[in-house]
């Protein structure tokens, strides 16, 4: 393990000297800011003028001329030592002390491999460091880069060269998908010397557009997979060298051979040969509208209030979607909430397949990557978009529009009781608040949501759709099995994968008004599991107290273990084990025990890599459902800060095992500041139902109250489930509902109009 | 293990012989029954009149004056093999061969222990079969005798005696949930001698009502349990003894001291200190009516057609809601689904909570319990109601309306692809079917879905809610942890307890039209697991062909395991075990792999109590995820055909060992027919939470598609997630979205009206 995380506020950069804000501005004085029209509070997302601020501070610190490629600009946010102190003073309406606001900022030379990480200083326009990236520390990808590259491999001879070995039909549209290289600490031999994947480089995947139809810009054309990967620096668009793809059963490259023709398989509606016509339409309507507001907290951040639910929303390039001081009832619950990170390594372990390993969030952006959900039509009912502001690569702000999506959503029943005796029914409904986001990385999509409830329950939600990352496979293999992935198409192989979602949760649990803090200022909170075990009982004893607490084998109880070391934990479904965060200084009033948020965390089949490959020492996070660690500044993201062709040696189980070599415990009585982050995934064994386009496969976790509050937070939900409320429409004809026996008709697409009750001018 | 399931069909009967059609009904001739409206279809649940039919034949099978009190008069189902030719033929729009109706009868003789179970031929107007049960078969309870319990023991001096200590105030209401007694084989001394458990008696626990609220009769008396336990004999009303319950931490039984007072925790919304103002309306609307059909198959079943999918809809006495004949495309796809069963075990080995396991569709039944949704208004949109009809205990019918509805509802997104390169965004929303019944047991509610969606998965949903059952601790003892339970209301314990449901799926998948039967003329289909298991890898290996496949360690590949043995099975979350149905007869035409539908099992903790246990020998199915069995004629219910007070040895563990005994295997060709039993299931820590009533606790078992089709199955879905069909209404104000940097208004309650496109009258 090589690699090692530079720190960001590290001021030795050996070729560099870092500029101070006395230093003369060589791009000119940076310009007139205007005062900002919110105050500045320490969460809110930067803003344009931020962005622009922050580039330009950068900029003014190189000699004049110096061509910059802006990967980052974004908040730093303040130190937790710092910024609970001031969350308090806020929400008791006291007047928070200001906290300087602070940009991060990584950038490359262009043209060059030399990557910086650097922090800008809003408040008093300075820069406060600036530091070239060590060894191992790759920039992430971006729009731009991914455009050039492509360009730059259609023009290059090599490649042109493999592709006329292929003999496509005239006319043939050539697509690229460019990928991260991974890593496999390879050399190799190029033309122009050794290579090593300490490089920063990219490998690429070639496919062409159905030749019937070549005009059609979205033709799907991962279903016309090529066997050519060049290899490229992006940098200097250099074509390191071009691969040819094993498309047989083992790992035999064959030299190219002529294409055959196949047939399309396209996901666009015009294109398909029929389409449902008996879906009729459903809508969601809300006629005294929303029961949210949304607020500014500052110029790009919103606090949402729903249902006792308040919390802050920001946005930034690499996470994306993040919620910030999350209360209930006021109540504290966490501090900090996100999506780490993400690693989707595949199966195939034959060259260059074997280097396939994404991890979105770092390589690209959840920010960056996110969608314009309003032209998307992605949700249903009365909804209020968020937008956001990043940077493009010149450092110039980039308006995000709409993407995070609110709106609000039935969830069916959230609780019922009848009263055999009386048969009085009282049932009310679920109502859920969501947050969703959703990312576009290169063939898949993930729809990505916060959703909260009335019973007090936050789970986060991942759907992964879009279309699989496909391979060419030999035409004449199609019904043969394959070893490492499913043939979804004539000539194409979908690989087996894995997707590894890391959810951080930083909390702050407390029934008091405020949180507890520690001496370090950070909330008191600890972690436990629970687990169901049975009652000792030996049916064959013969001692008759042997059986005493259990005379009939049927008993059993709850054991509570406390974590105190900092690493990777397990789910245990065969003993029920539950992992919990938990106050330990509060009490719940009816019955004392410490009151927490317990997780429902569905298990995921850890990585498959071996521990010794690079798949599993860069995807830190891939190996446990659970990991708990100490809080620390800049620990936000389980597979460290860089991924992009990471080596490992940085995220959750180097922190974690750097706090046990300190021996570091967690305190039981909660007096460090443990962070949980919770993994988990899917393994996709692709269908032939998941092409050309994958339905969604969902999976969600669940945070959910447990003693903390003193009886069920949905009592005073006022029972809606009425009909004057709900507006419901019964189908069957007056007088047949409830009479059993009667001639019923056919019941066809007429039926279930508008309720007129409700809505009268339409039914 | 001794006991023993008499078969239905058996016609020794000592002391009573049954009487053929020939014989003199001594309750007088059979009446006039009118012809069928309907075809009488041989899955249509009995009508009213052949449920009034069975009975008089059953009555004239007695001599005069013969009190019967019955307990379920029923469909009984054609064999298999007599069935599959009848539906094959019938969707084929041929004329099938006539099947005999029958109709299934449990029955006991009034005051007596002496219970009947009887077939009678509907068709032909005989009784068929008419045969006492064996030992510990004892029929299931229901309302007439629970509320005839109910009053018994409110009345008996023994009982009294004992409230009497209790010293409650004045005009206190005691309220009592009678239980199924359980197993235990234990004896016990009583006043009229000794009573064993193969007597069938029910245990009751008794409560009151706030005593500040006495008049109210919808007060939670779960709020206030009382250590009374009596146990009565339900045929003779004879309280056998009264137990008194252990309150402290130990199994010590203190004398009863005089009440002391305690607050009240009530569910009903009139008794909230404040309900919620802000949670606005949220109406589902289908202006053009409802995507689905319903048609008579009988003149009580119904076939439901939505998006391709077919399926008949039975309802009867014990399971409830069954599906049949179920067809996506017409594709063949399942021949009956039911829940088979569920066991409640509690983890309180004291006495007498160490017998409380509650099996609430043999003890009682879904059917009979099932709740009249139009009044419980349990469903939002546009709904169909199914209505049912069942028998009393005079074997008169028994309408019992609304106990299916029938409605859709958006589930997000279906299926979604961004083209970055063309920033087309091809987006289709997830629709869903839902059949939803819901039944409560006493204290408890659940609400049981079978879910439908647009992408041909097929869901089983399970929400338990409703009030815990809860029993009497020491309020001195309010702040200290106990063993088996959570303390949820001052002197309320609510003991841990597992819930488990058995998912019986009795598949007939294939692509062709018509299921491939077997030479027994059931379908071919055949179970099997698949695993990602890591190809071979030796990191410290000198051997340079160790890692010859895997040089990276990064490979694995998928491993299949067929189902031979009949037998239960596990889940294996750490080697991402996946089950799946199989037609290994038929081919997928892209990859030639057999067509099946995958199972997505959440895992459940296997049962606590010990195999020796009488929970564990009576909950057959709570040991494994998943069972599979061959078919074989009247295996319906993974816990045996009569739940209640058994003592285990039949249901699945017993019939899979029968089938091992016999040296059957599954043919891993599909020549047999295995059926596939899938267990899920909550372990109940109860919370603070859940007191008085419980949020949801929501599992879901998933039916998927796997290489069953040759794509995706929703790709024609027609692109609806477009603004003229979904009517969404954009919260933020014109021009707003999109634009970074605005300043934002708070966004109020006002927001969010009806979409004046859609709803011009309303805006």
């Amino acid at each position: 393990m090589t690699a090692n995380t530079k720190e960001a506020t590290s001021k030795e950069e050996p070729g560099h000297a870092p500029l101070s804000v006395a230093n003369t501005a060589s791009n000119g004085p940076p310009p007139d800011v205007p005062p900002p029209a919110y105050q500045s509070h320490p969460l809110g997302p930067l803003t344009a003028s931020e962005i622009t601020q922050s580039s330009i501070r950068i900029k003014a610190s190189w000699p004049s001329g110096t061509e910059i490629h802006f990967k980052i600009i974004t908040l730093l946010e303040p130190a937790k030592a710092q910024l609970m102190p001031y969350l308090v003073a806020e929400r008791a309406g006291q007047t928070p002390l200001d906290i300087d606001r602070r940009s991060f900022v990584v950038y490359s030379l262009r043209g060059t491999h030399n990557v910086y990480e650097a922090v800008v200083n809003l408040t008093n326009n300075t820069v406060e460091s600036n530091a070239k990236l060590g060894p191992f520390q790759h920039a992430n990808s971006d729009g731009e880069e991914i455009m050039a590259v492509e360009q730059a491999l259609l023009a290059d001879p090599k490649v042109q060269a493999e592709i006329a070995k292929l003999k496509l039909p005239e006319g043939t549209q050539i697509v690229i998908d460019p990928w991260g290289y991974g890593s496999d600490g390879i050399k190799h031999e190029t033309e122009s010397g050794k290579f090593y994947d300490d490089l920063r480089v990219m490998q690429c995947f070639l496919y062409m557009r159905d030749p019937e139809n070549s005009s059609e810009p979205d033709s799907c054309h991962y279903a016309f997979p090529l066997p050519i990967s060049p290899v490229i620096d992006p940098a200097t668009l250099e074509v390191i060298r071009v691969d040819i793809l094993p498309t047989g059963l083992d790992d035999k490259v064959e030299p190219l051979k002529p294409w055959q023709p196949r047939p399309p398989n396209e996901y666009i509606p015009e294109a398909q040969a029929s389409l449902r016509t008996d879906l009729k339409p459903l809508h969601v309507v809300q006629p005294e509208g929303v029961s949210f507001t949304v607020e500014p907290f500052s110029e790009m951040g919103r606090l949402i209030r729903w249902q006792k639910w308040d919390f802050k929303v920001g946005f930034n390039q690499r996470e994306g979607m993040v919620l910030y001081d999350v209360h209930y009832d006021n109540k504290p619950l966490f501090y900090r909430l996100s999506l780490s990170d993400m690693a989707i390594p595949y199966s195939d372990p034959r060259h260059p397949f074997h280097r396939k390993a994404a991890f979105d969030l770092g390589d690209a952006g959840a920010g960056i990557m996110a969608n314009n959900l309003k032209l998307g039509c992605d949700c249903l009912g009365s909804i209020y978009y968020i937008s956001g502001v990043l940077t493009d690569g010149s450092g110039s702000p980039v308006n995000m529009p709409n993407v995070i999506c609110v709106h609000e959503q039935d969830a069916g029943i959230g609780w019922k009781h009848t009263n055999y005796r009386t048969n009085r029914a009282v049932v009310t409904r679920q109502r859920e608040l969501v947050l969703q986001t959703i990312l576009t990385v290169s063939n898949y999509e993930y729809i990505l949501s916060f959703v909260f409830n009335t019973s007090a329950d936050l789970a986060y939600e991942a759907r992964a759709t879009g279309v699989l990352s496909t391979q060419p496979v030999d035409l004449e293999l199609s019904h043969t099995p394959h070893p490492y992935g499913t043939i979804v198409h004539p000539g194409v192989l979908a690989g087996y994968h894995q997707h590894f979602f890391s959810l951080r949760i930083d909390p702050m649990l407390s029934t008091s008004s405020a949180p507890i803090l520690s001496p370090s200022t950070g909330p008191r909170n600890a972690i436990v599991y629970e687990e169901c075990v049975p009652l000792p009982f030996d049916p064959q004893s013969k001692d008759p107290s042997a059986n005493t607490q259990n005379p009939h084998g049927t008993g059993y109880t709850l054991r509570t273990t406390p974590i105190l070391e900092p690493g990777g934990y397990d789910l245990s479904p065969q003993t029920g084990r539950v992992f919990k965060i938990l106050s330990p200084s509060s009490h719940n009033p009816i019955n004392n025990s410490p009151p927490g948020y317990k997780l429902h965390i569905p298990p995921m089949q850890p990585m498959l890599a071996h521990p010794s490959s690079f798949h599993h020492k860069r995807a830190e996070f891939a190996d446990h459902s659970v990991y708990v660690t100490k809080y620390r500044e800049g620990e936000l993201y389980a597979g460290g800060k860089y991924t992009n062709q990471s080596r490992g040696g940085t995220g959750v189980r180097s922190w974690a095992a750097a706090d046990r070599n300190r021996r570091d415990k967690l305190d039981a009585e909660g007096g460090d500041e443990p962070v949980v982050w919770v993994q988990f995934g899917l393994q996709h064994v692709p269908r032939t139902e998941d092409f050309p386009v994958m339905p969604v496969e969902t999976t969600r976790v669940v945070l959910r109250p447990a003693n903390f509050f003193d009886r069920n937070p949905a009592i005073d939900v006022r029972e809606p489930s009425r009909q004057e409320v709900n507006c419901s429409v019964g189908l069957n004809r007056e007088g047949e509902a409830g009479s059993s026996g009667k001639h019923e008709q056919v019941l066809g697409g007429e039926g279930g109009k508008l309720a007129s009750v409700c809505y009268g001018g339409h039914a």
